[in-house]
């Protein structure tokens, strides 16, 4: 089955990134778009600190954040996004989606995607094509394992990153048994 | 890099199986062998829950448990392995590590793969070679990727699970905002 | 020794609530003033569901929302706190912090108090007397237990809550075991 | 109302103390009795790690584990047990429950307190009289309002601790935004 290309986004103010990004100029890189509001609970306590782990653990994956405003927008203008990704640390570049026509309360890419909601997580592979979209909260295990599949298609597949694990040397301690 | 060859294990007792399972009676699947001690506090509150996920998010992974006891013995018997396995509901097979020869306190299988403590995850790919070996806490994510990579290159590569995402239709749920 | 009386607040904006508030008024039922800002991490990952749970489980309890703004002011305007509290279900009452005079970032009632930062939890007794001051994440153990002794000294004291506990019928569930 | 006086508990072996202990002999001090099976899942993952909170936050109230085994008695022994605590960390006096007469599977203490399972929490004030009994995970703010009612009535009512509370003071940390 061939997949559709993901639509290239539309956006206004990029944060965290000297110029704005294209879609198509990450063409060769796995690219994970994470679509979110910053007064949605769910963004704030799982959405995005899981965007953040695929960053920190996958620096050849390529973590975008879209703001994707569609309620309140009076509330969640620039100043206070700004705001926003300094208070949480956000480093990855974030880019505000584009307002809709007159009378779509929905932003632009939002609605060239057809998200449900916030937050939606979009997985891209290194040819552009949509491989995946899920609303809600995303679960590390089946995200990793997307993650992984698409990262050995890639044409320079990255090795697969050292396990940052935490163990102890001192016998049982709280996570493992030493021998 | 040619990978070696994971060792054979060696057991005794197999629980939640009718007859003893066999690495090599298990080539053309992707392995997780996951090595804990019933009483090491990191393998009941990290290490089995994640085993635990990935046998319930990738039906296709042949997930194992291994019992290596290296300390206390006479505290982690069969009778209480068989009590801890249904209390916990751990329903992947899981075998008992062969004692060592006198004089060592590991036992034999945790020895051949020269494992540090527990919890300890292995993977072994479709062909029987050892992809990687992992002590202490392991991240989902990282776990995830190497799932994803090593069922990539499957003989019959199974198909990525649908995301079992959880997301309200409730304006803004806990989990979510939705259109 | 003699507590000292907590100082009045001074608010601006009211919400949740149909008539400003006042300390005084409040005399006679413990009070719970929780200082926090909308884009403060720890305030909405630790202090705030903190509040939410204490006035869940102790209706005598008046817990008090107190919006004290030092920084990034112009990102957590009154449009920006009515959608923060409208998505994050907070439903007890909220105050915005009178701003402080010419040159001072801090608030007045946060002047007032003394606060080091948010979140901050103040605990006033039935008699206006300012019992404790938390700055950072608090234990509910420790929380509970100043809840406990000063309900005990209010003039009617209420009933302690039933314990709503989760215990299950079903031999060993996840949380408990059955006889 | 007149709360009923708590039984005396009936136990064999003794841990983390040199002697036994009798409730009569504890009287004068708020305790906290926990009864708990090592293979009970609710009670390694909450009822154990509240009990240590406690005994950590609240040096004044004797915390008593009571080993009270009603299943799989083999798989739960003297041996076990010991490697259990050891594992666990746990410090506090630790009983176990005396056997039931014939035909009865549950020990005798568990039975006099009409136990329903495990977790079961009791606290007792310090007059020894039964002042509430949980089954079940059990929340911190409501066991600590009870112990902060029992302690005030204490005859020496220790000081409430000080709150050993985590705050940054590098402008927004996680958890907390300093001035």
């Amino acid at each position: 089955m061939e997949l559709p290309l993901a639509p290239e986004w539309q956006t206004t103010t990029w944060f965290n990134v000297p110029e704005p990004l294209t879609l198509s100029g990450l063409r060769g890189h796995v690219v994970l778009l994470h679509a979110f509001q910053m007064l949605c609970p769910g963004c704030v306590s799982h959405g995005l600190p899981q965007a953040q782990r695929v960053a920190t653990r996958f620096p050849d994956v390529k973590v975008i954040g879209l703001h994707t405003v569609f309620e309140h927008h009076e509330a969640m203008g620039l100043a206070s996004l700004r705001a926003f990704l300094h208070e949480y640390r956000i480093r990855f570049p974030v880019a505000v989606d584009l307002s809709g026509p007159d009378g779509d309360p929905l932003p632009r890419t939002m609605r060239a995607y057809a998200m449900q909601g916030t937050p939606t997580t979009v997985l891209i592979d290194a040819h552009g094509r949509l491989h995946r979209q899920v609303f809600g909260v995303h679960d590390d295990l089946l995200l990793g394992a997307d993650l992984g599949l698409l990262r050995a298609h890639a044409p320079s597949p990255a090795e697969p990153p050292a396990a940052p694990t935490i163990a102890s040397k001192d016998s049982c301690a709280e996570d493992s048994c030493a021998v």
